[in-house]
């Protein structure tokens, strides 16, 4: 034999539940820093080509990042595609900027993302999320707390916010707080519409938060429902967005012919599969309705 | 210190692509037996409970069967709340037909499972899904390749064929095959539906086989349909079935009310739920119609 061959190899694994988690194999770290706000881990898989970590848990992977940006961005054009004036707080992988940035009729974005070294780092990583900040005029970065901008933002300016955060810990916390939903319905106009996280109903944890997070966007939204869809990477396989606002219905608003007429390709989303996403398992249903 | 703290703990790891899988720790190996067909193997994890494995192959947790059994019974007997006679191939856990036997309106199920051990240590390990097996009087069990079993049969007499079957490989292998098809349509009635395993989109091995079972069904049944639901322990967290028939619409010929006078409560399953199962993300659709 010329040479003793490699048996190491090093695995990174994300535990869902107790002794339930996802394996995923690295073939390269290329980063890993810590921030001002969180750890950040820049890995590279075999199949899911590169991910990367916040304080060790999975943001997002290339492979699979389409399914999760098709969805928290398009239902909400779908329901409004007059939407030109957009906030998003967190996304700083670029993803979510990107898939808004394929509407010509989006006027202005801003990106309020409290950590610059995850934009910096996606940039150099993730060009194929990354791709749009710095590259397009309508869209604006913030390095600031999403929580404080809110805050200070001017009432009834914006059609959409989408909360593209971490789950409901550490920097990411504040974002599932009554006073920032409170704060987001002020700064939406009467069509305002309002994405965010809801986490995942099948294991514990996740179903806990997701339920505090609805129960919190219910008491300040007269509409505030949640929809779903599969995610290998995540917990489960499955995860959900929530849609909140002043006066659409996720569904029955749905402008399907105009949504079309932009003439987009998205890899997961459609206009069936946005009807449908809003169905909810049974348990998932009982959970939410307790 | 009295004693010296175990650190071991072993991990039973399924590879759902190259350097991607679900790990779940053993916190007991109840059985593990080659039969005359296969390697069988019975575990338990902390969260989800008994599992056990074919070839090395998860097929069913405690945790999460009930998706899956929801969703390979309920939605045939939403679109023909009259069937009468069922052939289950496969199944050997128990929980289809622990499904099925909660409608006193059927009289007949057949379960034809190729192994028996499969069957006797589910009953042993796994009651919550075997209860109804030797337990109900309509059921008749037969060990026996649902391959000859189908050939054999009598023309145009079954309302319903659930193939519960493992991937197209090994012993499940000819129940993905063209003339399975076509014994499974002539043994099936005017009003008869083919429900099967469709494997999952996200994968490519899977999304293979996928393809091509579906393409076979398309070339036998006039209607084939494919559905999705969220399986956590399953490779990508999704998993398809495929709904044949001869004549009956998967959502088109829904009778909700007659299923809902059933009464049955069900954790996964509703008729918004079984809509919506039809409605697939683009790359599926994309990939079932090229």
């Amino acid at each position: 034999m010329d040479q003793k061959p490699a048996f190491g190899c090093l695995k990174y694994s994300e535990q869902h539940a107790p002794g339930v988690g996802l394996t995923l194999d690295i073939s390269e770290i290329l980063a890993s820093e810590q921030s001002a706000y969180q750890r950040i881990t820049f890995y590279r898989n075999p199949y899911l080509g590169v991910f990367f970590t916040l304080d060790g848990y999975i943001q997002l992977t290339e492979g699979d990042e389409f399914a999760y940006h098709d969805m928290i961005v398009h239902p909400a054009m779908a329901v409004n595609p007059q939407i030109k004036n957009v906030l998003v707080i967190g996304g700083g992988d670029g993803g979510t900027v990107r898939e808004l940035c394929r509407y010509p009729t989006i006027e202005k974005i801003i990106m309020v993302e409290i950590d610059e070294r995850v934009v910096r780092l996606s940039q150099k990583f993730l060009p194929s999320t990354a791709c749009v900040i710095d590259n397009d005029s309508r869209l604006t970065n913030i390095y600031e707390d999403g929580l404080t901008y809110i805050k200070n933002s001017a009432s009834a300016q914006l059609d959409l916010i989408i909360v593209d955060s971490t789950d409901p810990i550490g920097s990411g916390e504040g974002l599932f707080s009554r006073e920032f939903y409170h704060n987001c319905h002020r700064a939406l106009n009467k069509n305002g519409i309002l994405i965010n996280q809801h986490e995942s109903a099948f294991y514990p944890w996740d179903g806990y938060e997701m339920k505090r997070a609805n129960d919190k966007i219910k008491s300040v939204f007269p509409i505030a429902k949640v929809y779903g869809f599969n995610m290998p990477s995540y917990a489960s396989g499955y995860w959900y967005f929530g849609f909140a606002a002043k006066n659409l219905d996720p569904v029955s608003d749905i402008k399907a012919e105009q949504w079309q007429n932009f003439g987009l390709e998205t890899k997961y989303y459609n206009i069936e599969l946005h009807k449908a996403a809003f169905a909810l398992p049974s348990y998932v249903k009982k959970l939410l309705s307790e």
